[in-house]
This record gives C-alpha cells, structure tokens and sequence, in this order.
C-alpha cells in the first residue's frame, strides 16, 4: 500500500469523525471509560466484601487503613467519573470550567458513600436468600465467589443508586458490565426488594420501571419486559409489578406496565403473561402435545 | 509426588501430544491469538469511536497523529495474524519462508482497511437505529458505551469484512469475541442490511448464510438458524431470510434457509417458524391456555 | 464531605463487617481468589493445547522444559488454592497451623495432575465431535479457539475432577468461570460421556446429578433442571439422564431426577419434558397455531 | 538434557539451600521485598511532591481524598514491611503469631507518618539550596524532576528516619535504592543539617557516623568515610564531621571519626584529609607538577 | 493511630502544600512526567536502532508500517510533553487554552521529527568510534546492547536536540535518565563533535557550556566543569573545550571557560588542569611518591 | 506538519536504515533483548536466594515444585537468547533453520545449568566476606538485599559462566544490567577468586583479563585498569593480577597486564600503580602537600 493511498484513507476517516454532529468527544472531556467503570465497580465490591477479591493478606490491625484508603480512592475517582458524564450536557468549550458540575459531582458523590453500608447491608439479604433458595448452595463464600445471580444483584444495587442520583451513563454502563459477565440485563431503573435471589441466570431481562417486591425469585430466561416500545412512552411505567414471595420459572415472559402478578404466586417455565395475576395463583402452562415417533 | 511420578506423567502429555493427528503447532508458527484478535478489534473500535475507550486527552491538533499511529498498527498486526491463519494450510516446515502467504497478508490488509470508513458510516447507522429503536436510550454516547447489540453489531460488521475476504479463523474468533462479551452469537458470514438494532441480545443467534434487510430489529433468544444440520449441506443457503423493516420479539424461532419473512411484519415473543411468511403479516402465538391454581 | 463524616461512614463500614456472623475473611488466610483459579484454568487449557493460547514460539527443543515448567507451576498454584479451600472449615485460628489440610491439598493436587492426560484425551474426543457435528466448523483450530461450547466443556471437564475429589469451592468458581465466558452453566457434578458437544450454547443450564451418554449434541437455551427445588432434597438425583446418541435442538427443558431419555432419541426445539422418553424416541412439539394478520 | 541429570540438578540446589546455616527464608514470612520499598518510596515521593511523579490530573476538589487515600496506603504498606523486618530476629515458627512485632511496627508506622509534614519541611529547604546553588538551575520543578543529589537527599531524609526508629533491613535498603538511581551512597545513620546540596553526585560516599551541619554543599566523587574497618569498632563514631556552611570539591576525601571540618571551611577537589580543620580554612591541593610533551 | 491524629496530620500536610509559594502543580496541567520521557527516549531508541530493543518480530512487509506508527506515537507523546513544558511559564488558569504554547510545542515537535535522521548518522558515527577504540569490544551488536557510553552519548545527542530548541525541562529530564542509567552526567547544552567515545563512563561530568571536537576519547571519571559556580555567571562560558583528537584517561579534571585542551593531546589519569594546554601536548602527573612498608 | 513532510522524513530513515552495512537486525532473528537478559538474572537469582526478590509465600511442601518450575523456565528463556546470540554470526537467511546454533545453544544452557549449584556455593562465600568485611552489615539478609558490591558480584559469576562458554553478547549485556544498577563495572572476562568483596563500588572497573586471588576488598573508585588500549593487543593479558588477600582502598588505580600486586599487600586510597608490588607491601601516598587559607 503506497503512502500516498495510507494517507487518503486516513484522511477519508477524519473527514468522517466530523460529518452528520459525530459521535466521539475529540477535544472535550473524555467520556466515562468502561475500565474505570469496572474499576469502581471492583473497588465498591471489595469494600462490601473484604478479603474476597484478591489475595491480599489483611490482619485487623490493618483493616481500618485498608478501608480508608479505598474509601477515599473511590471517593476520587467516582467523582471524576461523575463530573464528566455530568458535564456532557455542555458544550465542549464550557466543560473544563464548569464549575455546577464539579460541584454537583461532589455531592453525588457525598450521597453514594453516604449509603454504602446500607447498600451492603441489602445485598447481605440476598446473598442469605441465595444460599437458602438453592439446595446446591453449600457456603457463603460459595455464593458471593460463584453466583451469576448474586454479582448481578450485586452490581444493579450499585447502579440503581446512581440511577436515583439521576447520574447520566453511569447506572447503564454498570448494568453492561454485569449483563457481560453473567448474561442477566437488569435496567437501573428496576426497583427490587430485599431477599432478591436469580438461579444461573442467564437471559434474564429486566425492565426500567419493574417494581418488584420482597423475596421473589427468579430462573434463567426470564423476561419482565415492555408490551409496546414506543420513544413517546419513554417516561410511564412499561414493565410488570411483581409482589412479594413470587417464584418465577425459567422462561416465562411477563409484560407491561399494568400486569401485576399478586403475592405468593408461582409461574411456571415458559408461561407467557400480559395480564395480571391474583395473588396466591399458581400458573402453568398446559402440556403442549407434542408428537413421539419411536 | 515423587519426581519419577511428575516425569512420567509429563512423558504421558508429551507424547499425548504428537498421538492421533494432533491439534497443537509446536514448531510451526503460532496460531493466530486470542488476545491478538482483541487488540486488533479494540484498535479498529478506537479508530471508529476515537476517545470512547480509554481516556487518553486527545486534542485537534494531535488527533491526525494518533488516527495515523492507530492505521499503521493496525495494519502490522493484522498482517501478521492475518499471515498466519492463512499459512496453516501448509505443512509446518513450508511456512516460514512462504512468499505467497505474506503477499496474500498483505492484499488483504489492505483492502480491509481500504473499507473502514464505509464500515465506520454502517455502524453509525446502526447506532442510529438503536438511538431511535429504543425509548430508555438516551444519547448516542449511552449507546456505544453500554448497548451489548451495539457492540455485536460493530464486531459483526467488522468480522464479515474478513470474512468476505476469505481469512480463515479470524472472522469466527472475533464473533466469538463478541459472543462472550454480549451473549449475542452471529454467524460472521450472515448479510446485514443497514439500521440494524438488537436489543438486549442475550441468546441470539444467526446462522452463517442468514440474510437480513434494512431497518430490522430483534430482541433478545432470538434464532435465525437452520434445520437440518449435515456436514454435507455446509455450502447451502441454511438459515433464513429476513426483508426490510422486519421486527421479531424475543424467543421466536425462524429456521431455514427457503424460509423468508417478508417485510414490514412483525413475528411476536417464542413464536416458531419454518416456512416462509408473506410481506406485512403479524404473527403471534395464540395464548397458551395456562391453569391457574389460586 | 468532611473529615468526620467520612470516618462515620468508614466506621459503620467496619461495624458492618464483623456484624451478624459475617461474610468476609479478615485475618484467616484468604479465600482461592477469582485471578487465581482463572490462571489455573489458563494453565492448563495450555498444557491440554501448547501453542493454542499466546504467541510463544516453542520449538521440539524446549517443548519439554516448557511442559515442565507449566506442570510444575500447575502443582504451585494448585495446591495452594485446594490448602485455601479446603481449610475454611477450620476456625480462623487454626487455619495457619493445619497440617492436615496442608497433606490433603497436596495428595488432591498430585491426583488431579496425575489425571492430566486422560482428561486430555476426553477433550480430544469433544472436540472431533464438534468438528463433525458442525457444518460450519472447518478445522479443528476453528473449534479449539472459538466454539464457546468447545471452551464450556473443556472446562466441565477440567471442573468435574476437582468436584470428584470433593474440594470445596473451586469446581464451581471454575464452572462459573465458563458461564461467564460463554452463557453456559455447567454444575461441576453433572457426569457427561464422550463425544460431547453443545452447538453455540447461551442459556444451557445442566444441572448437578444430571447424567449424560456418549455421543450427546445439544443446542443453545436447553435445560437439563430439576423439577423441584427444596433444600432438603441436596443429595437426591434431581436432574435427568440422557442416554447414549441423544440430540436435544434449542430450547427444550427436560426436568427431574427420574426423567430419563432413551438413546437415540432426538428432542426438538422449545419441547417441555418431565417423564421418561423411550429410546429412539423423536419428540417435537405439535406446532402452536400461531395468528396471521396481514 | 534428560530428566534424571535436570532432577539431579534440582536436588543438588535444594539440598544446597538448606546447607550451612542457610541464607533463604522459605517457611519463614517473606523478607522485606527490594519492590516493596520502592514503592513505599514512591508513595512517600508523592505525597512530598503531588503531581511530580506522574500524569494523574487532581483538580483542588480531589486532593484532599488523594492525599488521604494515600497515606493510608503508606500506613498499610509500611507496616507489613516493618512487621517483616523487625521479626525476623524472631524463630521462624514464632513469627506468624508475634503479637510482639505487630504491636512495635504499628507503633513505629505512626511514628514516621507523624513526622511527614516536618520531613517534607526539611526537603524543601534542600530544594531551595539546590536552586540557589547550581548556576544552572533555572527553576523548583527542574530541580525536583531531574537534580540527582535532590534525589539521594530526598530519600536519605526518609530512610534516616526509619534509621532512627531502630528499624532493621528497611533503611538500607532504601539508601541502597537512592544509590542505584544516583550513584550517591548515603548511609542512612548519616546526620544531616538543614539546606544540603550534592551536585552531580556520582560515586558520593557519605559513611554511617557522618554528621554534617547545615548548609553544606558538596560535589561528585566527595568521600566521607572511615579511617580503619574493624568489625569490633562499629559502635564508635568513625566518619567525620562536616560543620556549617563548608563546601567540598569534587572527588575529595575526609576520613576519620575524630576529623572535623571547621564552618565555612572550602575543602577543594581531591583533597585528601584525615585530620580536623580549623573554621574558615580553604584547603587545596598545591598543583602536582604534570610532565607535558608536545 | 486514631481517627483524628491521622487527619491532623493529613491536614497538616494540606497546608504544607500551599505554603511558601509551594513547589507542586494541583489544579494545573502536570509537569512533563518521567515515565514520559523515558517512554520517549524508547521511542526515539527504537527508531533509530529498530529490532534492538525488544523481541518483536519485524519482517520488510511491515518495518514501514511499524516505522510510521513509532514516528506518529512519537509525535503525540513529544507534542503533549512539550506543551506542558513550555506552558509552564504562565498562572495556572491559563494554561488549559494557551494557544500560543500548543502553537509552540507543535513547531518544535516537528523540528526535532525532522532532525531524526541526522541525529541518527551522527550516533551510528559514535558507534563507530566505540567499536574501533575499545579493543575488547567485538561487535556493532555488542556495543548498542551493552555500552553504557554509547547509551549516554545516544541520549546526549537527542537532549541536545531539544536544548536547542529552548524547551524547558525536558532536555535535564533526559540527561538525568542517562545519569540514572549510566553514571555519566552530561548536560544536555554540552556541544559534541562526530566520533565521541566514552569508556565504562561511571562518574563523567560534562558541564553546559563544554565544547568537544571530533574524535574525543575520555574515560570514566573525567570532570569537565567549572572553576567557580557563582549564579550570576549562569549565562557564561564556564566549561572548558576540547579540540579534535583528544584522548583523557580516567578521573582527569578540566576546569574552567577559557580552558582549551589543543587538538591531539593525550591527558593521563588524575591529571588537573585549569589552564589551557597547547595542542599535541601528552600531559601525565609526574608520579606521586608512595611508601612501601613490607 | 503535513503529510507529505512526514512521509519524506520516514523515508529518510527509512533508508538510513539500510545504508552503510545497517545496524539493525529488521527480517532476521531478533537480537538477545535487555528485558530477557534482565528476566534471566532474576529467575537466577531467585534460585540462588529463594524468597529474597518478591512476597511469595514457598512453603516446604512446594519448594521442590517451586524450584523446578524455575529451573525449566530457565533452561528455556537462556536457550533461547543463547540460540539468537550465537546465530548472529551467520547471513540473516540462513538463520531460521540452523540446526547448529541450536544444537550449541542447547549444550551451552545445559552446561550453565549443571554449575549452578557450584556458582551459589561461590556467591555465598562472597556474601561472608561482605559480613564479616563491613562493620556496619549486621545480617546476611541485609548483606544479600541491600549491596551493591554483593550484587554486581552475584551478576559477575553468572555473567564470567556465560563467558567462558564463548556466548557472544550475553555476558557483557549482564555486566552492564549490574553496571547499571550499581554503578560497578565488571568485565565478564576477569576471573576472580573467592570471598571477594565490594564496599560501595561506585566508579569501580575491572578489565576484561583481571585476574583476582581470594579474600580481596576493594572500595569505590578502584580501577584495575590496561596500561594502553590498541586494537591489536586485545587478545593479550592487558589487565593486572591481585593475588590473595590484598585490600585496595577508594579511587586505586592499578595498570598493566604484567603487574602483579603481591599477596597481603594493602594499597591505599588514590594509589597509583603501574609496576608489581612485592608481597605483603602496605603502600600509601605519600600527602600531598595542601595549602591552607584561614
């Protein structure tokens, strides 16, 4: 390939970065990374869970300085994160000195660190609900090591706090982040009670206005989806209410934003529901027949 | 263990190795790598989306350098691992010195990287599609940084260039790549039409000699594969068409290669389909009678 | 944020940690860490393929200290995470000293290692019958470096001997390891004959006292689950038999401890299975009348 | 090279590490590691010097989490390498369990960060004589980036105090680090006096019972050292003393415990003294008379 | 260390920080790093001795791909360095849109880029000199790979590049790195004539204003420096010159801006010179006397 | 700059590359590269000292396994960077498939490591010397972590193994990693007795045909030097003979192949030799005659 051809290509592409508005962020402030996500993501997980990322050998005599120095390198870097998918909005010349950023920024930041025990303390009742949900289930540390469902749940809990703090990018990038590692997409939005528990997991969905209550559980290929995708239907409720002590089987589609399915009920695999559900029922689909040639 | 046991269980692997036919390259040169295949695509998405990936500070005056720096390393490793998976045809002992490889690397480089800025336009096309597809999606920076059908989308369009070229083992590494990542699994030979969106993904699949038109969109479990699977069918159209505008919901099932869904319909949640549909149909499963139990 | 209330924060945190029996590690030796069993499974995918992985140019000369410098490292870090796992029974205090989980770590590794190529030469088999089951598969080298199914049960099997020699904990950070990679759940206990493969693979689930034949095919979405899930049933067969030459297509759930699928059978896609199937049974579903509104 | 001459080998260097008294610590907790120390270094380094050392962007918003984030990194860090050394005196069947040493390297960790603020202090002034003393020097930041002899002060200031704690291994091996970037050989029990300048520096030898005054300024090649080696004499005072305001040239030597260079003394370059100086002397060597041949 | 006595000292250091006009960057753009410059010197290393530095693997096809990939990551990296650099000067808040130091750092990046090829004749020259004036060395090879005057005159050639071009820091930031490296100290305003050998080097000192000729041999421990270091004389002559073909032995000192080493003199060991010497001249130390005790 | 510019220069250099019989190796066998050699001494000297240079934890159980881990990746990284040293000499086309170099490399690694256990036994007697030489060692620990002299010693038997093997470049690209550390700079060549120690050693250089007795000290600054430096001597004794027991004090100069200082002799600081010196001689400069001004 001649020079001369490296060099039209080369300009063909920058010519191209500039066409239609773009897509990429050249000059201004970088975006949000996905390495830095996941760093935060790993840094919050190890503050929740110490001793259970790495090798590190932590004595108590140590613990306290452990846990300040990655509370205030979270603190740093989730500002950092923050400020600059806050700071999007702008113009790319208003970006640097943006001061309401900085400062909106910080207190996000104030507000996530402030609820970390609580956070924790939640994600605590699930790891409870797993390791009693699944007869396999035969330690603790089996669950928060090895539990699709568990770093999912784990992960949606974070990200819904930043979701609240009405934070741009940030809740849905973690979301990714979870869905690429377990194959279960919960949207930020979702709003899931305590004793929240998903086995294997994968192909789960959850939609953004979920609501779903206390001690519920859920299998692999679950969907708890929209009916209709309309941009304009963006802001009212899409996705299905599910109360407490529901057990829902892999497979099963449940849809739109005034299906509730009531309290204690049972759906079976596969079943497929747009409408709600009475408490207490139990639901399965009849036996689809099904031809047998020997 | 004592070191007698260690050495014979070592001679075991060893000649392990060299039984059968083998499946290692010991002596000849390496395979094409994993990791390689994932610089290589992280470069090509770097030079689509210049600043989404990491948070290198590029300014205007440096972003010609960096856009050249990233082309001509490109272009190095791509030869090489390009060179390499067409150089496994030959016995190990010919492949060193093989010229005919080399100017075959070479050519092919080129005209791949001849394409990237028609690819690029694609994918912002695609990127549109998703914007535009899907009401929780808010910008395109939420876009590409967190959408998994983006991300597939984007290594398909990449992978089938290479694939178009006839490289041996570098298209499927890289839509396996995409497979980890996003649990979407398409088939690096299947032809996809422009604003395409997948939403979601998780356990998609489309088969090698799928074909899709303009403007259609999937969600997630959904299969366009084939029907019969012997090996001495593998040159045959196997998996189905998709026209123009085409929506399928999540689960359905299309399987054929002469089954075609004709544009402007719309295939509900789980359906299954083995032949073709004609143009503007609606197809949904009738309700499965479900017994309720309260 | 001032200094005082970050140091409110910081002791809740810690509060949090020693509160409630707990869930962290502190001041006990550590848990086997998620890096360290995924440069576990590194090495020995490595030992099972040399050549496959990374660049390293090995020629016939040093072929044999690099195999001896890969089982030796193996047995280093082996026996190191089995003494971690195995010793979490122990109270805290004792773990440091405990000769006995010092001498069952090592004979556990020495076992393992000693297994090494006849594990290998299972894989061998898995692979041969992905290459002819595939019609896309065009080499063995396309199989070894993208088939998701292919990585999932090199993995299972590798996963499988650890959970034969009853070592808590690592079978199932390893079958987790392949889940995430993949979208396949393996449990560690499932037992599977030769000649195995999984086509594709997002959202397989087989679960822990499943037993399968030799010569198995099966596809993406397939269920091999259990039909109830009570805790107190942990050590009952819950999980199906599938007998020798059996293919199961997408989608199909087969559930339950006595649920046995005779040899030669062939399950079609989506099919729902809870009873026993003869041998040379072939099973579809009866298609669902689905509505077409042009 | 076949297996038994490579085993035999290996049992040879086992059987030699065991020999004689030994000088490895396998069993034992680890030494103090040489990577260790220099990252302590580096750590301290930065928190001298925030955004010297690398690219990180810290706005004002920041520097209070990233100052606190590090010195709770130093405390930790510091305090397992202090453990390490100060029980190593100790059995190594007695060292996991010291309460002993835990309870000391904690005490002494604190010590030093407690006197952080007042060493910096101290640093800056030799920064201020580095800048007022090199003709050349056109500004702080060239001093502080690129002065050896700022440098080897730097670091001596820090191991001094170490030194000065009675902690073992941790200072020499920190001067021994200063020595190997700089060629400036401080013993870390050197006492050193206020605006202290070392320019060039290279081959720098300044002995373990030194005591300099302030503002003293000496060139490259300068020895202050010992009259006499034996063992039996290293309690007693055998370097020289250096008072207030002397210079000293390149390459000179001052040797002996009892020597003392009087202030505002010029001791020129390669000069060599082994007794006491009175104040205000300038000392040169008469010129040798060299033989020309033209 | 409670709480509180650890912020104490934290704030302690906070206001270290802003105090005396301070010596550190926050909220500025950051000083040229050393990672930087010594990632840069690699860069121009590797360009002007491709294939020496590490393992890659570069064949014809590529070595112009790879060439013009190191030439733009050059650029980049110089441009962003020499922009920090050069904006120095200037308050803080005006740094971030000094269009005047992008304007700048541009032109000189790119007249260090067009240098390139002349500064690397002119090593390949010092290569030369090294191979046919040290009898032990025995090839090209060895002496790139393995001489550390080689290392410090390459390093020398290129600082002197941007010494030239009045960029502040970053030419004592590179002579330093090859003082570290080396233990020859060479100020990068030191002009150097074609065919300069330094040999085992440790301890040279080389001042700003030295003038060298062609085809000068010095060994380790030569001083070429100033007589008098007042600050006022900063923008003087205060090194000495040496003409064409002169050779100086090992820890020779020459001091002084009027000092002019004639052009074919031989300087023996330790001679001391601060005069000028006629050329021709061959000047020993007349032998000191010694005392032989036996 | 525009592209046309930057195009040229890379030509530029790029056919510098080529002219003048070139100093790079593009399209033939990579040359040893610093960073193998760098990684083979610390795999050595890890096996010398085991759980000196890092924190891992090697209990006895995996000593043996640890060891031969490294001993076989020795053997491979030395085969390999002997196999590239030793094929230089060949034309670049005719070095892939030579069988020869290979064969010797392979002898050559095989008999390096058959000594190893000889070459530690010797390192350890120097590491006594270096206790019992230096008031102020207190440990062996300290000795082996914080020495430079012990260091460049430790480098300088491994480095004199390779040389009397005849390896081109290896030995020498040793001796300048330990030059480069410590600032001594050791010909390969010099054959050096036992118990041998270095104080400080910045500034020392030791000519290739040294030849050292045992239980010899030397200080900094020392040079065992050659009395002329022609070409065509190279292969001629150049350097001087230190017979037992001698001690030579900082900045000695001793000069000439036939002079020979006789053993117990002691020769002072700044000494400069260039005829035998009887045995057991004490020989100190007379003082130089100083001027002092008050």
């Amino acid at each position: 390939m001649d020079a001369d051809k490296l060099i039209e290509i080369e300009n063909e592409l920058l010519s191209s970065y500039s066409k239609g508005g773009g897509v990429n962020h050249i000059g201004g402030p970088s975006l949000p990374s996905r390495e830095s996500i996941s760093e935060i993501l790993y840094t919050i997980e190890s503050l929740m869970f110490p001793g259970f990322q790495s090798d590190e050998n932590i004595d108590q005599c140590i613990l306290k300085y452990r846990t300040s120095e990655k509370l205030n390198q979270l603190f740093r870097k989730l500002y950092q994160e923050i400020k600059k998918a806050t700071c999007l909005k702008n113009a790319p010349d208003k970006r640097a000195s943006c001061q309401d950023c900085s400062a909106s920024a910080k207190v996000k930041t104030e507000e996530f660190i402030t609820n970390l025990t609580k956070v924790r303390d939640k994600i605590l009742l699930d790891a409870d609900a797993a390791l009693s949900g699944d007869p396999a289930a035969s330690s603790m540390e089996e669950v928060i090591l090895s539990y699709p469902g568990m770093k999912a749940v784990t992960i949606h809990r974070i990200a819904h706090e930043f979701y609240k703090l009405k934070i741009p990018l940030i809740p849905r990038m973690m979301s990714e982040y979870a869905h690429s590692a377990t194959g279960i997409d919960i949207h930020p939005g979702a709003e899931i009670g305590d004793y929240f528990f998903i086995d294997h997991g994968t192909g789960v969905v959850i939609g953004e206005t979920t609501v779903i209550g206390s001690n519920v559980k859920i299998y692999q290929g679950v969907t708890l989806g929209a009916l209709s995708v309309k941009k304009e239907e963006a802001n009212v409720k899409r996705h299905p209410t599910i109360e407490d002590n529901v057990t829902i089987y892999a497979g099963a589609t449940i849809l739109g934003g005034d299906t509730v399915v009531g309290k204690n009920s049972t759906i079976g695999g596969n079943v497929w529901i747009v409408k709600s559900v009475e408490p207490n029922s139990k639901i399965y689909n009849k036996p689809i027949d099904y031809s047998i040639k020997n």
